[in-house]
């Protein structure tokens, strides 16, 4: 299998080899780079191995883990940043200050419980691994002092469909297999786990589950939490594994104190799966609108609706614009259908008629009904599609080009919406234009429920080489403030990880923190799982409460 | 109103008044009453207040809390049992073995916090009291040894919408609502919760939430939990308030862990809570299958489908005797489909192909399409309404009459239902012979996901007068005992209360049971929340981990 064979890049998104063409550059050079006077910007470097320094390992692997544990300069640098932008930035100044001092590749779960055990007796800190594309700070073992050292644990080795029940339609599957691989394991069964966020490529079944991933459907049950059937945990007091069924009723649900938790109490290692047949039929459109007001007027009501769109995406002119999608004059707002049983063109039909009722016009190439395999997307929605898969690609080059691009997410009810999406706007646009002196926020609608929207913004503006990280957080403080104070969550579906601590802190109940951090002493007595996700580190004396 | 003003039974179903007709008494001989050869039995009386006796109140109730606090005998009986067989059955015989010392009716949430700190303060256990539906014993008083006594809290006075987003469709609701008063509430507004479980009567918004209700829809979003946007939570150490939004990622979500908390970690004093328009479509059908097998394979093929029903019921031919909505040679499935935005029959007419292909056959009247508010519902569909409308009812007449009636729930995936039916059926019907001699148990399907449904079983046997606790016990456990060991969860929408401790207790994680167990002694240090519901009373010295 090439796939597996393929080294990942220890800087940037995906594989040695691949990323933007020469002609994919200068595309970027004539529209971004022109509109902000960059178009004749050296392209700076990516980083080269040979010039990467890291600290020496602090501690050494111990023989009885064998050929698992790696010191290897690729694997650490590999492992020692995620993909936000901040990182990126680092990286390529070889900036690597935190890496793991080891990198482990279990090959099963006995070895990710010794692991784990080991790692609590001698006070090593333990960042899981799936497929490093964090931009929450979620995988740098930057962990504050009070361990010996750290090891991120990669679990690519467990990347296997173990068993599959067709009739239930669910699959076992280990935790650390890539969304690729995992929907090529399927294929052959009729069956899709149909999770695709933007990171699909470089992310990881354990990882959608520990840190609640969006990715689904657009207005119909989002989260993987939702096809989550059962858990299996190493934590180091050992393993928990949650029983399988549809839906109980029994206190609690055990499963939700793990999804969200980020790597605190314990890794991941497999879970049963709600899988879905692979669509047959397929209807979608594409919907301009001079306001995008009341194009969200007309995805709040298809959410409302029950007509249970599969994607439902509004871009606001800035980002149709920069995503190709078009011209930048109007809003464009994607709808598909799709389905395994039964033809979608009643239901495309009904949520074209809520858009018309908004002032929405259908383009003209744009209304499709297929067959889904093997799907052909024409028009503003295939454009769109081409970007969204290749953005990883395209920011690294806009990086080396000085060209900052981060993204920011938010959830907030539909009657907050105008307000908190305008004052958004508003602040972030502000503190774009005293830092970066120009540049340009825009705004998606991902997913949108009955009662709210999700807002995904992305900021583009010209950087100044070196003062990036100074830069960048200023925007993102800005924009975080607002978030907040104006009723939001400081992540849809980014997660916490280190970055968004602060408002993090704010935003969750404390005695919920409390809650959190005696659930963590007990199955983390030793405070190794983590450390500094989601709640301060309290390295413990070994008691559990 | 008079509804307020009317009197809730403090033994059986509902207000004073309300029960079967002397008419509904003696259909009920003529059926199940000459099944059982209890034709000519005697209706045993239901208890009189003046009859009943009650220890003392072991605590004299504080003069700063005045008039919300109750010694009053009604009040004490009427909070001492909740409405399983076996609470009937004691409460008819005069057993109020833990009668709460005192009852409390807050006017407000700041009479609940001031009630859970001197509970915590003098060591009373509190007993958190929505509409008292429990049958698993999370109503009662029996707190073990440890506690100087204890309150029950009756929320009945906190029922108001306080406030009301039309356009996001959310309320703010107090939590002591019942079912019917809430309805009506929204009902101006065009607004429905639309949660309908059977206890809808005598059943909290707070109460569902604290014991994950399933009473939504058939095949999506089943459960009370998918509509909690926030929650405001009263605990020994002071209130929990989580953030109003649509979606966040933001670490494990806060409101999963009161989710199904039972008020082992506080009390659930207001949610905001995501509504639905009112139906205006409705399009329904029954259809008669010869084999129940089969019937539940159409069944797994519409929560399959994306279809989508609101109401996809599954009677066994010896459900659809018991229920009177047929003469129980066949199997029968109730499907509904309903929407406020477009008409359905498009969706049941898919629905019913599937059913066809099974071997199902449409009932002649059944066939039904309406404008859904001020519905009439004929045929099998609405004699099944009815029956379940009024079983609260029939069941006090039944247990009157001597004849036992029971249920118990869990779900399976599809793949081992139809093992797991037969077994629990066989098992279940060999218990019932040992100890009855005769007697009836059946099957339906109340809720079906896409991995597996949710079975529902119905005991109906002539109990021996004075063995019946036992008798019931031993059927039960037989059941429990087979549901556990088949793989199934040990309840689907009943909670685990205290009753079900012994089977909870294996299918929960031991583990995940140590987090919980520190989490509430972080938020009630005292242990006096609900003692002895889902984990064990561990009084504690006010340390917090």
């Amino acid at each position: 299998m090439l796939l597996k064979t393929r080294r990942r890049k220890f800087w940037g998104w995906g594989y040695e080899g691949d990323g933007l063409t020469a002609a994919d550059v200068a595309d970027l050079r004539k529209s971004l780079g022109s509109r902000f006077g960059l178009s004749h910007a050296k392209l700076e470097e990516a980083p080269r191995i040979e010039d990467i320094q890291l600290r020496e390992p602090r501690i050494s692997p111990p023989r009885s883990f064998g050929e698992i544990l790696s010191t290897d300069r690729w694997d650490r640098a590999e492992h020692t940043l995620g993909q936000a932008y901040q990182d990126l930035i680092r990286g390529m100044r070889g900036q690597y200050q935190h890496p793991p001092d080891l990198v482990a590749f279990p090959r099963n779960e006995a070895d990710i419980v010794a692991l784990c055990e080991w790692c609590s007796d001698e006070r090593v800190a333990v960042i899981p691994y799936g497929g490093g594309s964090s931009v929450a700070g979620g995988v740098e073992p930057d962990v504050g002092d009070g361990f010996t050292g750290t090891v991120s644990i990669d679990l690519r080795h467990l990347d296997k469909v173990l068993e599959l029940d067709r009739n239930s339609r669910a699959a076992r599957i280990q935790a650390g297999v890539l969304g690729p691989d995992l929907e090529n394991q399927l294929r052959p069964h009729g069956l899709s786990l149909r999770h695709f966020p933007q990171s699909f490529e470089m992310s990881s079944l354990g990882g959608w589950i520990a840190t609640r991933a969006a990715g689904h459907h657009a207005v119909l049950n989002t989260y993987i939490d939702d096809y989550v059937e059962s858990l299996r945990v190493v934590t180091p007091r050992g393993i928990v594994e949650t029983r399988r069924v549809p839906a109980s009723g029994a206190g609690p649900a055990p499963d939700r104190l793990f999804m969200g938790s980020e790597g605190i109490l314990g890794i991941i290692t497999e879970s049963w799966v709600r899988l879905l047949d692979r669509p047959r039929f397929r209807a979608s459109a594409t919907i301009e609108f001079d306001s995008f007001a009341r194009a969200a007027d007309a995805v709040r009501e298809i959410a409302q609706s029950g007509l249970y769109p599969a994607n439902c995406r509004l871009l606001d002119p800035d980002q149709v614009l920069l995503s190709n999608s078009g011209d930048g004059t109007m809003s464009l707002l994607i709808v598909t259908f799709e389905s395994a049983h039964h033809e979608m063109q009643p239901e495309l039909i009904q949520a074209l008629e809520i858009c018309r009722a908004s002032g929405g016009r259908t383009q003209g190439d744009s209304l499709e009904k297929e067959v889904a395999e093997g799907t052909r997307q024409d028009g503003a929605s295939g454009r769109w599609r081409e970007w969204f898969i290749r953005a990883g690609h395209t920011r690294d080059a806009m990086i080396r080009m000085g060209i900052m691009n981060s993204t920011f997410e938010s959830s907030i009810p539909w009657s907050h919406f105008p307000e908190f999406n305008a004052r958004v706007l508003e602040v972030t646009r502000a503190a774009v234009k005293e830092v970066c002196g120009v540049g340009l926020v825009c705004c998606r609608l991902a997913y949108a429920y009955p009662d709210g929207p999700a807002p995904y913004y992305t900021v583009v503006a010209p950087a100044r080489r070196g003062s990036e990280l100074q830069q960048w957080a200023a925007i993102k403080d800005a924009a975080s403030e607002a978030t907040l104070s104006l009723g939001g969550t400081i992540t849809h579906h980014h997660a916490v990880g280190r970055y968004h601590r602060p408002w993090y802190d704010r935003e969750r109940p404390p005695l919920f923190a409390d809650a959190l951090r005696a659930a963590k002493e007990v199955l983390d007595p030793a405070g190794v799982m983590n450390p500094g996700v989601l709640i301060d580190p309290q390295p413990q004396q070994g008691h559990s409460g």
